[in-house]
């Protein structure tokens, strides 16, 4: 198949694709709850010549199968479609309806770029080789989100690679980055909760303090990134939530801190669960006090393949940059967290960070009530996950 | 006086002294809003020969002046009238009309006694020389309470003697504890506000976590009594409420910790204040925050002035033990706080703990719900008080 | 027997008394070492009308017997007799001929003192009733030191009542100073061992710091004079000794801490033993090292039993003061430690610090190199001594 | 000039590359003291066309310049020449010859390469356009070594490029490694002086203790790793050394804690700085203690210019490989430090690990008393080194 004329048919598209966008926008809903973006996502391919396969994974998941005109190789495109419990404050024509619930993550726009894409080739089919499944995946925003049900579902088993893209409103429209390698960080949810004995603060022997129990377990915790990692390795352990609130005479019982920690490698991750579990032991055994650790794998961190992020560069700087990219640049790994990692745990592939800053004065990065992105992303989106689909079918 | 009569006419008094308290009890008010019980005590006093003077101090604190025969020395006795914010859950007949108001500390008996005990004494006037003040107390539970004001306001200037007396449920109707010297704690309630940055918990670079600065603080404060205080003085110095509460994932920009010092010296109280201000500018320096720092001096330590509480031993144990006392001991001091110690500050007497164990098979310690005195300690207290009084007149 | 008697010959005696002080200066021993003193306080006894044992328990331990005229109460008095490793720097004619042995603690006076006494009492025997028990002891400078053994050795087990004396330069001649009840803390020695594991500076994730450990560990045992102990009750932790000498990019692989514990109950002694051990357990869960804690119990704490120190006082106040003594006089305890307190854990008696200050304008503590007693306190000492031991015999 | 001249020149002059280490390692001489090394290699050069620059920098330091037969680019090539206090325990033929001084680190190895190619490049001044400086660097081991000062003598401002190389036992001979961009670590040494005040160990309060000062700060110490330093930061911060010791019961009045800070960016290094200097002040505030910090900018983080770099591993994978190299390749940074990144602070360039791996079953880590290189190492060096110079030259 010529590009052109995929590039052509986003282009007679790009209304469809804004106006599904502003429908998300305005219907949001929250991860594991998305039951009615499900079905305008399964309306939409009703009656296309493809299989859709619904409710795959832990919530509403789905599938959609695209064939070429013969075999080949397998393709698999994904974008989330899950809202956040936040209250909109955009002012926008089409905001949310839904109050205290907003797509303050870009993943209407994820959405629309890839329904509108698939379309294309599903139109297109008679041009091209080999399997498209376009993935749309529910509650990435809720570790562990919807992405890893979906890989143990089986139904991407035989993909040969895959891709992804996040929208960012600090990055231009046109511009691409991407990280080769470690892109970004692994996050845990940690919680350590203390049981020690209350009592009158005028009495501290007949106590035992969990104020100052917990407070020597975040000292000791800064042991963990400062001396028990290896310091070339990106690590943090942060507690984020000390609840202690109590009266200011009386010795606090019990409480529960909870943290987030953050890797570039799986394996840094359990050095940092068995650290924390072996502080809260040490706790127990210095401070007579009870502890109970939980420690979730929310996110793995997101490895971009360097074969497949490297192909695709090729084909953003070639074919891309001056026909719909500015530019196309590697960019460092960074701390954020993305269950698109899940993928390429099993599936070699990439995923994008694209430019979608809007034309005001100032933006607001994502999950804040007044984020928004620049519709015009929406096109180049389609435009650049599709060359490099184009490109990897025919590898 | 023959000290008989006044044991006498109290006896025949009993009656009214319990209908008294179960008056107080049924319509209990918090610190500072004790207005209707302040207007019931009035009531009480007037058309009697004695004069009245309201709203003394800080609030509705009242003295009352009694003038015996001809001019003599002058002794305080003092009772608080307050309750607490504490649901009865007690089921008595008298409870508690106001809904989560609740005489659960005594002051109900303490202020119904000595309305009696002044009666009698009014009654008797006759029979006595020099002039005697009661100090009906507001605002006793709320540091710094009522008691400072009343000493400051002069009313008390030229009295030679103060003593007063509390209900303990723990110790037997017909005993009293008595410490020499040094008998209830001091008491200062401290707050820390420790202002950092707050940020996203993969960045702490960016940031300035409170609650990593905060637990080194408490950490570092262990120092104070563990260090910085003469090991033969009593100090404690409790953080009971650490309100970190937060998000696990985003650092914590700002926290404030609530505590409590108590001490036997006054002069310990002020090295703790100092030395946790050091802190607070250490924890400045060293972790780039800002700290604000209250240190409020609640209740003062009380002292038991040696030659008045031996003289109270004395009159207890040579009339009292095997008349109307069973039991007076000396008792080591204790960590409980008592705004009582202010009148000790500038007037020499004694505080005496006396039993009020109710007949049931358990008890309720002060503050609990279920809290309650035995009504057979009114009249012990009247008696003990009275004949402690008469013998301080007579010096 | 007219106590006038014995004053009467202890002035005689008073220059012998001042000899055999010079003596032991000039000739010091230390703790273990103390042979030719023994050997010279066993010839002073010799060819006398008493029983002498030699090597008393774990040493040079001397317990000498005399009878009086008839059987009755047995009353012990007790001197220790070993110097320190100090070099002296006193210039007195009669200096430590010894290099870097001193007796720097007086330990000369009070042996001299009550051989004297001893030796009147063997001259008046006929005139008293009862047994007298000179115990002479060895090593009260080395904790845990000689009289645990002489207590175990079953000498003293007939005794009644037990007294002794310590002289001191910051007290003047002719004063006494007693504690009533606990007088002298109790000490223990501590030591943690830390064993991590070794390293260079710039790969910590390879080692175990055993200084992060180590500093770790300190900070925690500060909760337990702060958190873990009745604020009423005396307790000192003390980390003397930290040493981490390593390479300053070497990571330290092992070391160990030294400290010292005093406390007024010997139950709270038991309580910082176990608060230490935990502490050390939680260190090596927390910090996955291996640590070896050790507690000796050098001294107990030395309790006057009230009912002889009262004895004793009255003695002194009705008696001494005004013919011997000027002044007697209760203190509070203090926290240098006494192994006295050995045989108050048995036998009932007191332990009386005696003034000793000279007349020199400035005067050196016991241990400092410059340390002397005034030789006019020998006298006040073996008067007051004397005269309570015929009270006590005579009870 | 033809490569293969050169080749063949320094395949001729093996042996005396080979004499030349040997006579260097039996005649080591410490930093800074390198008089005898200097002397041989500046007789070396005596009589050739070259110019020679002697006690360049701080030291012994030489600065060789060869011209070649018409100007061009300036390429300048570092070996560094001191030996290390160590007792050699090689039992080689040609062990030190002065006890306690070995060249356990492989400089002997350095320098006899580089001078036998600098002696061909003379030889061969005909063949190639350009000047070549060859500099025999004194005091690598002791921070901040003798580069920083050769640097800022200014004889290098007109250098172009300059290459260096270390030789390391654990690679095998043939087999070069390069990192690009950071390489090495930055260190500097930190020394802490905490000044407290000492006192007996039973009266804390009366002294000020630096053991638990210091303490505290080795635990907030943690936090400048762990909270304030960008996570994809490489920082280690370790106390090696808490020199602390003292006697169990006497409360330690001051100590001195020294350490050591990696990082691979100066910003960080200065950040790390910044931070151990702050806490030092809060320390002081909230400990009552002076402190005193020294921080010694022993070394700058080597950064291998990637232009460099890549055109050097160009010339060994192309023409090396196969030849006179069996591989060449990537590896990450590591910890260890290099004062040669002292001049890639200011000349573009690139520091290479060779393989010097004994043919020993097993072998020894650079500093250790068994330390030995593989001698057919030399010519490895000298090929590669030689090769890319020439190339260098002829960019």
């Amino acid at each position: 198949m010529s590009r052109d004329k995929l590039m052509n048919l986003l282009e007679q598209k790009e209304a469809d694709m804004i106006a599904l966008r502003r429908h998300f926008h305005e219907n949001p809903e929250i991860s594991f709850e998305e039951k009615e973006t499900a079905d305008t996502i399964a309306a939409f391919y009703a009656g296309k010549d493809v299989e859709v396969k619904r409710n795959v994974g832990n919530g509403y998941g789905i599938v959609v199968t695209i064939q070429g005109n013969k075999p080949g190789r397998t393709i698999a495109l994904r974008a989330d479609f899950d809202a956040l419990p936040i209250k909109e404050e955009t002012n926008l024509p089409f905001a949310s309806k839904k109050p205290g619930v907003m797509h303050a993550c870009g993943h209407d726009g994820h959405t629309a770029y890839l329904m509108t894409l698939a379309d294309c080739f599903i139109e297109l089919k008679d041009e091209w080789a080999g399997t498209i499944k376009i993935v749309h995946q529910n509650a990435e925003e809720v570790g562990p989100g919807g992405a890893k049900s979906i890989v143990d579902s089986g139904e991407l088993d035989d993909v040969d690679e895959i891709y992804g893209i996040h929208f960012y409103p600090n990055i231009e429209v046109g511009h691409v980055e991407y990280a080769s390698g470690w892109a970004y960080a692994g996050c845990s949810e940690i919680s350590v909760k203390i049981q020690g004995k209350g009592g009158h603060g005028s009495m501290p022997h007949m106590s035992n303090d969990a104020i100052v129990a917990a407070s020597s377990f975040v000292m000791n915790l800064q042991t963990v990134v400062s001396r028990r990692i290896n310091p070339f390795d990106m690590a943090v352990v942060t507690i984020g939530s000390f609840e202690g609130e109590g009266v200011s005479n009386v010795i606090k019982d019990n409480l529960t801190l909870y943290g987030d920690a953050r890797y570039m490698d799986i394996e840094v991750g359990k050095k940092i669960e068995e650290e924390v579990r072996k502080l809260a032991r040490g706790l127990e055994e210095g401070f007579s006090v009870e502890t109970e650790v939980t420690f979730a794998w929310d996110y793995p961190p997101l490895y971009n393949h360097p074969e497949q992020t490297e192909a695709a560069a090729k084909v953003m700087n070639e074919r891309g940059v001056g026909t719909y990219l500015e530019n196309a640049s590697l960019t460092p790994a960074f701390n954020g967290a993305e269950d698109f990692g899940q993928y390429l745990l099993k599936i070699p592939g990439a995923f994008l960070n694209m430019g979608a800053k809007p034309e005001t004065d100032t933006y607001f990065m994502n999950h804040h009530p007044k984020f928004d992105i620049n519709e015009k992303a929406l096109l180049v989106a389609a435009k650049t996950v599709g060359d490099i689909t184009l490109s990897a079918l025919g590898k």
